[in-house]
């Protein structure tokens, strides 16, 4: 029996020594790399605070006290510690783990996150939380250090000390983010890493300064000064120590008794204070480490070596053999900017995940990537388009709400001409943290904005290439999926104008983006049913072409609008304003999308199919709309 | 004649003497106080920046070199100099002057603004659009110490370095925010204020410092230690130095001669520059300086002296009888907080646009201000809400627009009980960037929200003690407004249902929020045509109470939805999308709410009677709303 076998759970870490843990480290990362290999999923961060978690459970007992990791990627050996060692071979499968911190799995879990930056604010709100209410917890949040340069992270820094709380922030530095981090803090980082202390030999010297006061009021100026000198020498951190943070480190985060050892110090203190870890993404797995950028997501694979760490697809899956819609957008966009001097990508930090990498690797000159700031990112853009560059920034769905009022005021107020090219806009494989559902909704509301979605591979292309001309903030999204290429001759993009795909007397399927095939597909169906079809491809969210659909609504049975996209706020209800707004009247309608609540992780494939998002599942949702909802008058 | 008189534009500046600049200072002190306390408007602001705008006009071209101010509110003296002078006088009225920057105004203004902490962003993307187009202009940003604190603006400045562009960035730290500045920088701030080199004397030797190598990485590390501890010696602003800024300060914002020979010398530095200003916010009036945050912005009086800032209401404007929204919402709050402890209300930077001061006055451990921080505002509250707080964030509608992925992530998806109290919701004075049009498209859109509004202000005291009881994420509505009370008894909230408050039979009109007073008027009228309508006052915008609406819709000849809101995404939508999905047919229907563009400043009254949002207005259009809207059938 292994080590790891006699855990039952995290309170019986609290009696290992260390050198157990270490073998248990040792263990858990064997398993880890053997278990994520198979079944894909995010490998490299939590190899790289395996350590660190194993020292924290040892430590403390989360069932009391609090533990909250940034973004949550790097939590898989925390579930591996909490209950859920037997489940991690699910990990990312259809009603199997979630690869982020979930409340639903495990107590140990206090938040559902996957957006990065917000650890430190959370744990501020628990500790606030357990003062007010007198439980006497303590708290940790485990930020790394690409997630610490968004902004929302360096408010609640800022905020910590007016709130007279106890937490413990310790930096997850390893070096590496998804992509290498941009920006002055990871040069910072750097010095700090490079510096004089890193030894840590120095430590009880440190102390001693930190013992001394500090600009209090009554303190003659020249000590002041003294001592602010002796602690910029002797304490590297100086910039978190002006948030009013005890700044400890930097330190190795994979030296076993060193962690222990210091951690079991930072218990005993109250107060703010900052553990900065040196880490390696990947650690103990030779190609996670050596490659962290490609092993930050790892792609499922049926058959691997734990040695290697290579990622193989699932058994049964099909060789890839379309691009995605990530390449179709790349491969557009670098033609375009060969021959449009003023076009410009921006990232926030996900130069690999929209495809500006091979951009960047082409012309450097034309990528900026800001880091996890999609805040900084839009307002970035509303600067380059008034100084009269023309920026695409290509942000995640989800991501762009990070980014929502610099949309707003940097964007719309301006009435900038720019693009947003929405990657992931649709269901992912990460769960509800990442799903792309609402996009559609936050940025219709808003005028000056141009909202397109392709049916297939050659629509992107030609939207993008409207996009890039149009003077409007125009906006394109498009799934995480393979694009297939248009089955018939492309018409050209047109500002507001659908395109009418099959003609029919029944009823009128008004599809947006991914479910336009779907409704052509459910269109066949139908027609076995014997009710005959108008298929419409919407391709503008705003504005709507009422020009097009008005006409055949009339006589029609019933409309039904698809989009992969949440209901409330999405295409449904644009069209039904834009006919409302012209004096139509509304035919019944049937509105397909994703319903009023959250949905979770799982392949793309299956959560479309749970969604009903299949052409079997369309054309009896149809059929039933058909029946429920009889033309003209009321019913209910 | 005035010196200020003799100057045509900016660019007679340039040839005014430092002496001359001064007195011509002290001129457009004098008319800017006259002018403002008579229309009301930001004046402390543009009186703390006054000598800054002065010098920057001087010196730079701002017809070729680009200005941009955060937040803009301090641009009142930007606008005397620059064409504006003889509108001050109509500041913020219909068809007046904007209180911020606008570009429909003048060339000299970039960017439309009003939310803080981007004005880096931009100014980086219009020295980055520059470079790139080869133009060779200066680039300066002015940017208040309260905005400085915003997420965006650190995610600017750490990744200004990157981008290789010039800029100088100006600190305009006048000690006093809109509210006492929070946050360990508004400490740091004061130590610089309060340091040994405030006097600048040692200026030559900090250059001396600045041109030493630092942190080679072929320099010795004992000489890069050395560099290091003067640099942090001598060189105060170190925090600003690690984002690779050179650090100039602080300086005295209103001493003319050393403010012209600084920035001159400063024109002609490359690089990013941070010149660190302290300023006085009202200097200059008395009112205004000592009491700032009375005088942040002043409201309109008929008659006052230019010496004391006293404020008035303009002519003819009837007093005050009624409470405010936020007076009610203040004192109800009060009260809840003081039966229930779990209670907490968070600001971001606005104790007293939100009315949280008066219970920070009573139970100061009952209020976090966080600063102009609404991501950690929102986040804190996600901590809080877990940890068994019931947090009640007091946001402007339109400010919730930067915590908008904080909603969503870290209050939506954990299912958080919480209250967004929603205060400037719908039309305001300060135009576009500030009304709160959108709140309910992109809150709906999420699960696990609530979305309320009150019709009066008996309503909102009912809304709120349901909303600090039910488990949900839960928003309320209300205007900048005073609040009627109800004319009616006023029925019990519950979770999703309306409230009929007249039956007809011709037409349906579901009122939200502000719009149910304006709807039952509008039924009076409409009666006098002879058209029988319902009035339901919705009181939830989600869930949409369809048992209500439903029966009633049957033979009715039109279905009308009101509110003071986007239209796109709106209440409108929302009642659609819930008679569509119970299978109920949709009436013909008539959207009424804020059309898809940008509204302007101006008066609430005036702006809402622009809308046609007066019942005269309302009843015009809901009868030609069912003459062209004819049942059943479609008609174009």
């Amino acid at each position: 029996m292994s080590l790891f076998d006699a855990v039952r759970g995290p309170e019986d870490l609290a009696r290992l020594s260390v050198g157990e843990l270490s073998t248990l480290a040792g263990e858990m990362r064997t398993e880890l790399i053997d278990t994520i290999t198979k079944t894909g999923g995010h490998l490299g961060s939590g190899l790289g605070v395996l350590e660190l978690t194993l020292a924290l459970h040892h430590l403390y007992d989360f069932r009391h006290d609090r533990i909250v990791f940034d973004v949550g990627h790097q939590c898989y050996p925390h579930k591996m510690l909490t209950g859920r060692r037997e489940r991690m071979n699910t990990m990312r499968m259809d009603d199997g783990l979630c690869g982020f911190p979930h409340p639903n799995e495990s107590e140990f879990d206090q938040f559902h996150t996957g957006h990065a930056g917000t650890s430190i604010s959370l744990a501020l709100g628990l500790a606030l939380a357990d003062k007010r209410a007198g439980n006497n917890r303590r708290t940790v949040a485990i930020v790394g250090d690409a997630s610490y340069g968004a902004g929302v992270a360096f408010e609640a820094m800022n905020h910590a000390s007016d709130l007279g709380v106890d937490l413990l922030v310790i930096l997850n530095d390893n070096e590496m983010s998804i992509s290498p981090t941009v920006g002055a803090l990871s040069r910072y980082f750097t010095r700090l890493r490079t510096g004089p202390l890193y030894t840590g030999a120095k430590r009880e010297m440190q102390e001693l300064i930190k013992h001394l006061p500090f600009i209090g009021e009554k303190v003659d100026k020249t000590i002041d000064e003294t001592v602010g000198v002796l602690r910029s020498v002797m304490v590297p951190g100086h910039m978190f120590e002006e948030y009013g943070f005890t700044y400890f480190g930097p330190m190795e985060g994979h030296d076993m008794p060193r962690l222990v050892h210091t951690l079991s110090d930072l218990q005993e203190r109250g107060g703010l204070n900052f553990l900065h870890l040196l880490t390696k993404k990947g650690a103990g797995c030779e190609l996670a480490a050596d490659d962290p950028q490609k092993l930050h997501g790892v792609k499922p694979k049926p058959a691997v070596s734990t040695t290697d760490g290579e990622a193989q697809p699932p058994e049964g899956a099909p060789a890839p053999k379309l691009p995605a819609y990530t390449q179709v957008f790349a491969d557009k966009f670098i033609e375009l900017c060969k021959s449009d001097e003023s076009l410009i990508g921006v990232t926030a930090a996900m130069p690999d995940g929209t495809g500006l990498v091979q951009l960047q690797k082409q012309l450097p000159d034309r990528v900026v990537d800001v880091g996890i700031c999609e805040q900084h990112a839009v307002a970035l853009g509303g600067g380059l388009a008034k100084g009269g560059s023309r920026p695409v920034m290509a942000i995640y769905s989800t991501f762009l709400q990070r980014g929502y009022d610099q949309v707003f005021q940097e964007l719309c107020i301006q009435d900038a001409n720019c693009v947003l090219a929405l990657d992931r806009a649709g269901l992912v494989d990460d769960g509800c943290t990442h799903h792309g559902l609402f996009d559609i909704a936050y940025l219709r509301t808003f005028p000056n904005t141009v909202l397109m979605a392709p049916a297939n591979a050659d629509e992107l292309r030609a939207m993008l290439a409207f996009a890039v001309e149009y003077p409007a903030v125009v906006s394109v999204r498009y799934p995480r999926d393979s694009a297939e290429p248009s089955t018939r001759p492309l018409q050209p993009i047109e500002l507001g104008k659908a395109e009418v795909l099959r003609e029919g007397s029944d009823v009128v399927l008004a599809a947006y983006g991914t479910m336009v095939p779907l409704a052509e597909a459910a269109a066949l169906e139908l027609a076995e049913q014997g009710v005959d079809a108008t298929v419409i491809n919407m391709r503008f969210a705003k504005p709507v072409d009422t020009a097009t659909l008005a006409p055949r609504l009339e006589g029609s049975r019933l409309l039904v609008t698809l989009e992969e996209h949440s209901v409330a706020g999405g295409v449904g209800s644009a069209i039904c304003e834009a006919l409302s707004d012209e004096g139509h009247c509304l035919p019944p309608t049937l509105m397909i999308g994703v319903p009023d609540r959250f949905v979770e992780h799982g392949t793309r494939k299956r959560l479309l199919e749970k969604l009903g998002f299949t052409p079997a599942g369309l054309a009896e949702r149809i059929l039933e709309g058909m029946e429920s909802r009889v033309g003209g008058a009321l019913s209910g």
